[in-house]
Parts: C-alpha cells; sequence; structure tokens
C-alpha cells in the first residue's frame, strides 16, 4: 500500500517523559520520602514497601500524583507501626503538592519535532494519569496548538487505543505512537496493527518495565532522541 | 424551527446524584469525620475548615475523592495542631478507599427513563471528577450501553461544554442537560444557547450551591425525579 499524500498519517505522542520530565520529579520525592523514614528503614525496604502498596492500590486510585502520594502517606504509617508524626505526614501532603505545582520542563527538541510535524501529520496527545494535572501540564507546556486532540486514559492498553481509533477514524495501519514506555505507549498499539517508536527516558518506572523488547519489523522503532523522530518517519511511511 | 425527525435530539446527563447516590456517601464519611475530630473542635468548625481546605485546593487536586481524602488528612492535622495519630489519619485514609469501592447506588427511576430514551434520542454522559472512579462507577452501574459518549471532565463550565458540542458537532439548540447542579450541568449549558433540566439531590454539595435559579423560559426545566423527564422532553421539542 502505497502512502495517499492526501491523508495525513496520524502520530500519538505520549506526555510524561516523552514530551517533558516527569519521572525525574518522582525521584527527587523518593530521596526525600527515603529521609524522611531513614531512621526506620533502609531504602530498599522503603521503595519496596511504597511500591508493594502503589501496585495494591492501582486499581481504586488509577495513575498520578494524588494517587501515590496517599499510597505514601499509608506506606509511611504502615513503615513505622503508627509512629510517624502528623507533622512528617504533613511533609509528604506538602511532597504531593509541589509535584503537582511543578514547572514542565521540556524535553530536548519537543519544541522543533513538533513544529516541524505538526503541519504534515495529525498530532494527538495520549497520555494518563490525573485528569487536572495532565491538563494543567500540557497548558502549562506551550505545546498544545501542536495537537489536534488530547486523550487522558486512566489505563493505556489495547482496549482504549483500539477506542481512539474509532472515535478519531484512525486507521491503525496509519497511526505511529511516540513514547518512553514499551509497556504503555508501544506493546498494546503494535498489538493492534500500528507502530510504535520507542524513545527511552533515563529512568523507568518499576511498574512500566517489560522484560522482553517487541518484535515487528518495519513497524517498531527506537531512537535515543525525538530529534531523530522526522529520519524515523521517512523510513516508516516508506514502507506503507 | 421544527423538530427534524430524522435528526435525533442530544441529551447529556450528569452522573454523580443524577444517576446514582453520590453525596449521601460523601455525607456519611463527613459524621464519621467530625466523631474522630469531636474531642477537638465542634462539627460546624470542622464542616468550615474542611470545606476552606477543599477550595483552597481545588485547583491543585481538582474534584473526586483522592483529592477529597488529602484535604480532609490536612485538614485533621492542622485542627490538632499535629496530635492526630497516625492510626487515625489511617482511618481517614481507609474512609477514601472505602468511598472508591461503594458500590453503585442507582437513583429511582433512571433505568427506566434510560431504557425508554436511548432509542430515539442520542444520550450522552457528562461528568467531573477522577478519571478512573468515573469509568468505575459507569461500569459497575449497568447502563453504560444507553451512552454513545462518557465525558470525564476535570471542570465543568461553558469553555468544557462548548468543546463538547464541537467534538461531537452538536447544536446548542438541540441540546438538553440534565443534571442536579444548577451551576455545573444547568447554568453553562444555558449560558451557549442549550436547554437544562434541574433534578434537584436532596444534598448539595456547598461548591455546587448558586443564588438564583436560572430564568430561560422554554429551555429550563425543573423536575422532582427523572421519570418526569420524557414529559419535559414533549414540551421541549415541541418549542424547538
Amino acid at each position: 500500500m502505497s502512502a495517499a499524500p492526501t491523508r495525513p498519517l496520524t502520530l500519538g505522542f505520549d506526555a510524561d517523559d516523552t514530551l517533558w520530565h516527569n519521572e525525574n520529579i518522582f525521584e527527587k520525592v523518593h530521596v526525600r520520602y527515603r529521609d524522611l523514614l531513614a531512621r526506620y528503614h533502609d531504602a530498599a525496604t522503603v521503595d519496596r514497601t511504597l511500591f508493594a502498596t502503589e501496585m495494591r492500590n492501582l486499581e481504586l486510585y488509577g495513575y498520578g500524583v494524588k494517587g501515590f502520594t496517599l499510597s505514601s502517606i499509608e506506606t509511611a504509617i504502615q513503615l513505622t507501626a503508627g509512629q510517624i508524626s502528623a507533622e512528617e505526614i504533613n511533609q509528604i501532603i506538602t511532597l504531593g503538592q509541589e509535584m503537582l505545582a511543578h514547572p514542565v520542563d521540556l524535553l530536548d527538541g519537543v519544541v522543533e519535532t513538533l513544529s516541524s510535524l505538526s503541519g504534515t501529520h495529525r498530532l494527538l496527545v495520549i497520555t494518563k494519569g490525573d485528569l487536572r494535572d495532565q491538563e494543567r501540564k500540557l497548558a502549562r507546556s506551550g505545546l498544545a496548538d501542536h495537537f489536534q486532540h488530547v486523550e487522558i486514559l486512566s489505563e493505556k492498553d489495547e482496549r482504549s487505543y483500539d477506542a481512539i481509533f474509532r472515535r478519531h477514524a484512525i486507521d491503525p495501519r496509519r497511526f505511529l505512537m511516540v513514547g518512553n514506555s514499551l509497556k504503555s505507549d508501544i506493546l498494546p498499539v503494535l498489538a493492534l496493527g500500528g507502530s510504535g517508536v520507542h524513545v527511552p527516558y533515563h529512568l523507568t518506572w518499576a511498574a512500566e518495565r517489560v522484560e522482553h523488547p517487541p518484535r515487528a519489523a518495519g513497524r517498531f522503532f527506537e531512537i535515543q532522541s525525538v530529534r531523530d523522530l522526522p529520519a524515523v518517519l521517512t523510513t516508516w511511511s516508506a514502507g506503507l
């Protein structure tokens, strides 16, 4: 099938750690959280217990800073057998509020790449997390005008991508998803017949890690910077 | 303008306290929260301080149970000058989790009314709150199949309704919103040239109260039960 020049290709972009830094903010908060609990437990125990609490609460809370903050408080009470003070719990609440109010720090090359692509392609943001937090970050990013649609999801899986394809009349064969998470951005899209470009971030949350990289010749690409995206698009679209 | 029978009218439905009970769950939690703080402050002080915290955090947290839980913890620490125990804070976290896991209790007449209308009208859910929580409640409600689209918003104002009208090619003159909140469900829709049916719930959160009922002859209706909606629709559509 040759590319029809009158019919634009659709590119989906993940947001956190693809358009702007995010996991580094969580990492900084983890450091302060470990310090807060250092007189009770070593860092590895704190990390492991917090992650277990997050996973246990994920179905109830979903992704995002508010659920993370609640799980952090719950874990701190558990790990200190109730010895943590209200003042220290207040510090955790403040950490969460600082995360929500954190400035949006764009990744290198994002502005130039989106500017060069938005004239010739249909661009979507497809992200998960707290509704208001993601909307606020997009508004603050200055990138909103590049995107035709913004989809904030409670989960990024085959079902939710399929719903997006239907909603926007997207042919998955002409859809390419760009993101830092193999699990959320690439695997479900490949499974639906779409294509994916993995742009790893230097930090990956444990819940997003996958053991085996995907195999899908001509439909899966890995680049080190979003700056390399136009070159991938040339290769990819030539094969359509 | 006469109604074109080939072109269905669009009805938007609020969810919390319109399709299913919600504020009564918050009210039950408020009772237990006041009890928890009763040895420090009277109920009125607790309510007033919690509401002030919620309003201060609204821009950061948005609507929903997770933000409410975080504001409840923050308020409890403030009102007890840090004397509240970690165990008591854990009780507040558990209250929040119980709210999220609470069964969906439909309002009287909702099933019959939606069943009778979904064949002849295009029905939408338009709600605000936590993304995952609202999706879960809709899934548990058994009502999802009646709706063509579900819109979960971070805020229900003129701007967000206008975006929905554009997204779904809705003519506001042929759109009627049904909900329990004059502020979120009725006033912004009327301002955009649409119509609204107010179905008051017996409890209204302070942040949703408005002082003056709207005036918009032929476009604003008030009923005591969703069972009265078909009769309103007959009157309304005759005037289109």
